[in-house]
């Protein structure tokens, strides 16, 4: 088997959890963003699973990976690519415009909020940022969801203070 | 006259108007901070007009930059200080704590801002962060505290809001 036969293997960890993860608000999103950046239409022959493998870090991956480390580029752009799609979702379901504002210091720790207007929709402190990644796809999404989730439940809870400048 | 003793002269821009500034709140947090890194005691004979010298990017300096370019790890952490600097005056008027997350792309744009609680105390875009810096000891300060006085403002609007968690 040729390298390039082998990226056109579906993604190996695909289970029906998997597959469900995909359909999820947040899930659609992330394919479209990452889709959005394949600018010469490699991945159109790919399906969503297969776009979003390099989210997914099993136990085995990860414990191969330094305790300490520094993100690389890829590691960062996929954090990025990840927070900005839960915005989306967001976004899909309360039509209020959140957006990503990151800090991740080059050891790896950092902060992100996903900021409405005047709101912090989400916060969360970052840790190992060169470890990102998830146990799953169906685990990716789970993540990506409960972000959502508290998001829009901030945006509805003060709405005009999320569609304030 | 020796490199050495060009550093124990005066800034050479003190004004009276310079002198209040480095009196206003945030002109004391900003000068408290930048002593914070001086681990060595290398600032302890200087007045606070000279620690904060970097701050100041005179007119014939800004021109003497380039349109774009990247902005140097010393003003990326001269920029991070100047927005620590201004969420600790917030929090010296409000007793509420304020935090900064800035994401500063390579090339020098990005955006900041200010959080305390769940509240967007002060947001701003960041352009042209290499050539960050002020006409003046005043013009510093002057923008300091306009930052300051917007984020005292909102925390005491929003003062619940600004204490979660």
């Amino acid at each position: 088997m040729s390298a390039v036969e082998s990226l056109d293997m579906p993604a190996p960890s695909t289970t029906p959890a998997d597959a469900a993860a995909l359909e999820t608000p947040f899930g659609r999103a992330l394919a479209k963003l990452m889709r959005a950046h394949d600018q010469f239409g490699v991945w159109d022959k790919y399906d969503d699973a297969k776009v979003l493998d390099g989210f997914v870090l099993t136990k085995e991956k990860r414990k191969q990976l330094p305790v300490d480390g520094i993100p690389t580029p890829e590691t960062r752009w996929r954090m990025e690519v990840y927070y900005a799609a839960i915005c989306m979702a967001i976004e899909g379901r309360t039509g209020t415009q959140v957006a990503p504002v990151m800090q991740l210091h080059r050891e790896g720790f950092g902060r992100v909020v996903l900021v409405a207007g005047r709101l912090v929709a989400v916060s969360r402190t970052i840790r190992d940022a060169h470890r990102f990644g998830f146990p799953s796809l169906a685990g990716l999404a789970e993540a990506g969801e409960a972000l959502v989730a508290e998001g829009v439940d901030m945006v509805t809870r003060y709405p005009e203070l999320a569609a304030s400048g």
